[in-house]
């Protein structure tokens, strides 16, 4: 802190008042502040309903639990991402504005998570520490009146479910740090939860640095290795004879960007206002639409909403065509495949294992058909889920 | 991750269906599953009537902001902290439930927070790193639809703001981490910002081991050293010989806790969600109802509620009865004294510095004349905002 000496000045022993307003300006802030009072007095009686609307949804949230109590007594579903994708998809749709679509739907995961949390205060685990884009994928689905416990490992996030600890897991399926698409598949040959949800996070990376610094003396640029590789084509373009380093992680690079001159960093634009950087450059990805994807695991088969999706794992033998035989069946029912990934079986017993993602509900007359039939040509078949597509 | 050697079976292969129900069970769940559309139509009903609320008030706050441009288009304050204090103690005095008053004001810190953002997205600087007690702070005051900034000192908040590159400050001023107070004060005497309003956080502290650790093998607890000192007199009564570790952080002690057998770790109860730990003692702190006060500081006077509080700094020569010279207007006025702090003046000019905080607005004719008092007692008297009370 620079010391006071110098800087004190006479306003320091009078208050502040107000500048004396001309005529004209007095009349206008006359007939204004006439209209703010009405504005206001409208805002606060829309607040008084507002609220009374709010403790009505959570009477009528706290009647839907005592009813499924007396249904099912021993595990109670309050939860129900059927059913809160429904309504979210339809209030976005039907959605009259001023407030954007997204706003909606996050106020809505507030009112939602808030109802929900006077019947069953929601746990949830997930992948630590606090901060991840994990984190934020969890408080995305879950809102924050739900208890995130953050976990070291992805097989810890499961044994949380599996064990009763947390209500529901969230997990990264297809992420931009290597490595966790495999601890997660892998995590599901074994476990016997479910995916009841999927929810999907925009990824964007811009180049920043230290604030007022300048870009054209950039001499390094740092972050997950990850990202330098999703922004690989674009800097070798424009930054092509500037080191790259590899930082643990994206948040690192901005913390180093701002202590350092010179040194850049690859993170996304919040990290710009955490550590205070400039944007150089926005949307340097080499991927536009880059998205990391989560599955909500929980002990729950989700009912069909219209816009569905399932995941599988199918096993089959190491023999010539055998991928073409796990594939057919889906061509001849016209199901549409959003995802199919292989992996080296776990088991001494199959040779290969699949991952397949792909458009529907296991209630659908075309997906039994298809599961008929891969139960047919594979060694094994395992449901991992049906549930609503995630919103964009 | 185990192996799955061993461990498929036999529902791998097969679609998981639902238990055939007994006649009584489908016709209990009949007429239940009545009542539970004819709720769900209810809930729908009323999500709809809160999405055209949400959204006309959204167009209320967007006409409020025109209204306030053409009332001063060099700096329209579409932020008032005394409106909306207003607003929540009303909602809350006058709130049904079964919402509690708590969750009501959440819910609407984020109706008011997304309401704003379509006029002017707040930016807030608060110190860093993210997942402070002062972020918190700021999250309870704007709502998730601010910007936070976390900056690395106190005094970069201040300048944050005075530069303009943030909206609003929050600094911690009573804080349970020590040397807080100090740096905030300071930075006030140098600053032109003011007080706009006041956050309190409370604060507990629990005992937390291992999860299925046993509370009678801790062999040592460790915590932040301002934590321990907190919990100095339990920990004498109930663990008088385990030895006491002080840590960086409160979380680094819960981390450490859930990585070693017989270490405890004194820290908040979200900790132990987000560590997986298992709560010993909950509220285990000396002082009950210990508090966190933070200051929100921006370039405003806010107006008066009628529960405000005034904050001002007043300077005195270093001679006999100078502190009862400052204290004896607030007697007369009858006005009462909610903290006075000393500390060592920054120039040579004064020898003492106290900073008072007091109930009352400087619109009020009693602060108006004890402000004259102490303007004729006191070598400077500088006047930090009058801004209104926090909420519990």
């Amino acid at each position: 802190m620079p010391s006071a000496k110098g800087r004190s000045t006479p306003s320091w022993h009078t208050w502040r008042v107000s500048k004396p307003s001309t005529g004209d300006r007095v009349a206008k802030a006359s007939s204004s502040s006439t209209e703010l009072l009405k504005l206001r007095g409208r805002i606060d009686a829309i607040d008084r309903q507002l609220r009374t609307l709010l403790n009505n949804r959570a009477a009528c949230a706290e009647e839907v639990a005592r009813l499924k109590t007396r249904l099912d007594a021993d595990a109670p579903a309050y939860y129900r991402p059927d059913r809160e994708a429904e309504i979210l998809a339809r209030l976005r749709a039907e959605n009259e504005g001023p407030l954007p679509d997204a706003h909606i739907e996050r106020l809505f995961r507030e009112i939602i998570s808030c109802c929900l949390s006077l019947e069953q205060p929601l746990t949830i685990a997930c992948l630590g520490p606090s901060g991840t884009y994990t984190e934020a994928a969890a408080i995305k689905q879950f809102g924050h009146f739900a208890k995130m416990r953050t976990l070291s490992t992805v097989a810890d996030v499961f044994r949380e479910v599996e064990s009763g600890a947390a209500h529901y897991g969230v997990v990264a399926v297809e992420n931009s740090t290597d490595g966790m698409v495999k601890h997660t598949l892998d995590c599901f040959t074994t476990s016997s939860l479910s995916i009841c949800a999927e929810v999907e996070l925009p990824i964007h990376h811009a180049l920043l640095i230290r604030r007022g610094g300048d870009p054209e003396e950039i001499v390094e640029i740092c972050s997950h290795e990850q990202s330098l590789a999703q922004c690989r084509h674009w800097l070798d373009v424009r930054y092509p004879t500037q080191s790259r380093r590899p930082v643990s992680s994206n948040a690192e690079a901005a913390r180093i960007a701002a202590d350092t001159d010179g040194v850049a960093a690859i993170a996304g634009e919040a990290a710009a206002d955490r550590y205070g950087l400039d944007t150089v450059h926005a949307n340097i990805e080499d991927q536009p639409g880059n998205k990391t994807r989560f599955f909500v695991v929980g002990n729950q088969q989700v009912e069909p909403t219209g816009r569905d999706r399932t995941s599988i794992i199918v096993s089959t033998r190491n023999e010539p065509g055998a991928l073409y035989k796990v594939l057919a069946p889906f061509k001849r029912h016209d199901i549409s495949l959003s995802r199919i990934e292989s992996r080296p079986s776990q088991t001494s017993a199959w040779d290969y294992v699949f991952f397949i993602d792909f458009e529907g509900h296991r209630n659908d007359d075309s997906v039994t058909g298809v599961l008929a039939e891969l139960n047919k040509v594979a060694t094994g078949v395992k449901n991992l889920g049906s549930y609503p597509r995630a919103l964009d």
